[in-house]
């Protein structure tokens, strides 16, 4: 029905993963056709889908999930072809029904927003720590909301007075990165994907704070990894999070994910919209068939 | 009374840390005058020294002590002075007693081995958490063995047989860095002080595992963080510990720090001293007035 595109397609675009075949793993679709009888009560649904499939026969998967099963495929990612498609197909049970009142423009957000929510599974977020995350764009803003979650104040810091404008309208406090001194936050969300996003988080985050690393991005010379030792930082690598509970947040609309619409595309301009997606400071550009 | 030299000292030499004056902060000494009558209880004392003076007003210091604070001095490392001298001035705060039966030859690897008990104060090490050390050299040797206590299986990791002789001697699990496949550790702890060792380290280390870093290394263009992101890898920077479980340790004779001794010199060849340290696959090289 939907797709959306990611900053990991473009990534993949540009030759990371060295992934061939149809990209994608961002989507909201309807179950057209099931192989195995007992799953005929899933057609017609409307469902969105977790992009990792284990082999489900390791200790990984049996223990807690295929999301780091050494021989998974991941959706448009690793192995298996994505959703820029007219159809996939996809394990049932990788998929989830979408409740009714969340539209279509709404659902295509589940994949990424529970890689925001991810942030919550592995860490208490206490009301207290003072929050930024550095990088205001497609995953920054939903890890944003998320995090704001119970009280705590989070900072949105980006490099532009454009980039900053959404996050403005969605009731976050904002701030240029560069004008905040060392060691000015407990906990640091890095969502630039590139390594002077990295280097100014590592930067920002005080002495025995947390990094939340959201994002990959090429090695660089620069790298100065001396604070992570001398100001025993804890940095913390954050992948794909729980579907579950991001559609329970949509479902309660408590978060905005529809502002962040940037525009739509029909699926035979896919080329259009990947260079529109990867123009700087570009909301999420959708994909429709 | 006598002094170690540490890969903290080789590295300043060579220009880290910017620091100019007196090196030197691992230490065991003898108290020979006080400023503050109140303090007259010190007098002849045998003590060892915590290396971080605080501001002692700030809320890192009120709060969890000096090894943060942002005003902090750190002894032969950062704006005072060091004990690579006939007398060395420091607040009695800092003195902890060395009991009688610890001799001085033990006492001085207080230092070392209270940062090696730091990894124990950050995290549980699980005893059946698979363990490595890489880089079995002076700090790797007492790391190893301080994450063995409870049962943990520890593997100390080098590249040549002959750093391999002395952890084997002190009945730590051995091998070659490079034989050990993708993610085949647990909890990992870095000690090598290089990038090459940082790029084992994590390669060894398990998706949802943890990096210890216990050293710091010169940033080099070939690093790739990829799998901090990818495999959700927990890396934990980790600098100076508790002095006093460490000289319960070596009170109970816990913890094997004779063997780890390669010789001694006087202070007035000191600079040979230096030199003999920096010489590969070289134990703890002390000195003395």
């Amino acid at each position: 029905l939907l797709a959306g595109i990611c900053s990991t397609d473009l990534e993949i675009v540009r030759g990371y993963a060295g992934f061939e075949g149809v990209l994608g793993h961002e989507f909201v679709g309807r179950v057209e056709s099931v192989a195995d009888e007992a799953d005929e009560a899933w057609l017609g649904r409307r469902v969105v889908g977790t992009i990792n499939i284990g082999c489900q026969t390791c200790a990984e998967c049996l223990a807690k999930g295929p999301e780091h099963c050494p021989r998974r495929t991941v959706l448009g990612i690793h192995g298996r072809d994505g959703i820029f498609a007219d159809y996939v197909a996809i394990p049932v049970r990788n998929l989830l029904q979408v409740p009714d009142n969340v539209p279509d423009e709404a659902a295509v957000f589940t994949e990424p927003l529970a890689a925001a929510v991810r942030i919550r599974q592995q860490m208490a977020v206490k009301p207290t720590a003072s929050t930024a995350v550095v990088g205001p764009g497609r995953l920054g803003l939903l890890a944003g909301q998320v995090l704001a979650f119970g009280g705590t104040q989070v900072t949105m810091l980006g490099r532009s007075a454009a980039s900053l404008r959404l996050p403005d309208r969605l009731g976050l406090r904002t701030g240029f990165t560069e004008e905040f001194a060392d060691d000015s936050f407990d906990l640091v969300v890095e969502a630039t994907g590139n390594s002077a996003g990295f280097i100014q988080s590592l930067r920002l985050v005080r002495p025995r704070g947390t990094l939340v690393l959201k994002s990959t991005f090429a090695g660089s010379s620069d790298l100065d990894l001396t604070k992570l030792f001398v100001a025993e930082i804890n940095v913390i690598g954050s992948r794909c999070g729980p579907f579950a509970p991001a559609l329970r947040l949509l479902q309660a609309g408590e978060v905005e994910v529809i502002a962040m619409i940037e525009t739509g595309y029909p699926l035979d301009q896919a080329l259009a919209a990947l260079e529109h997606a990867a123009r700087p400071g570009v909301r999420k550009v959708l994909m429709r068939p």
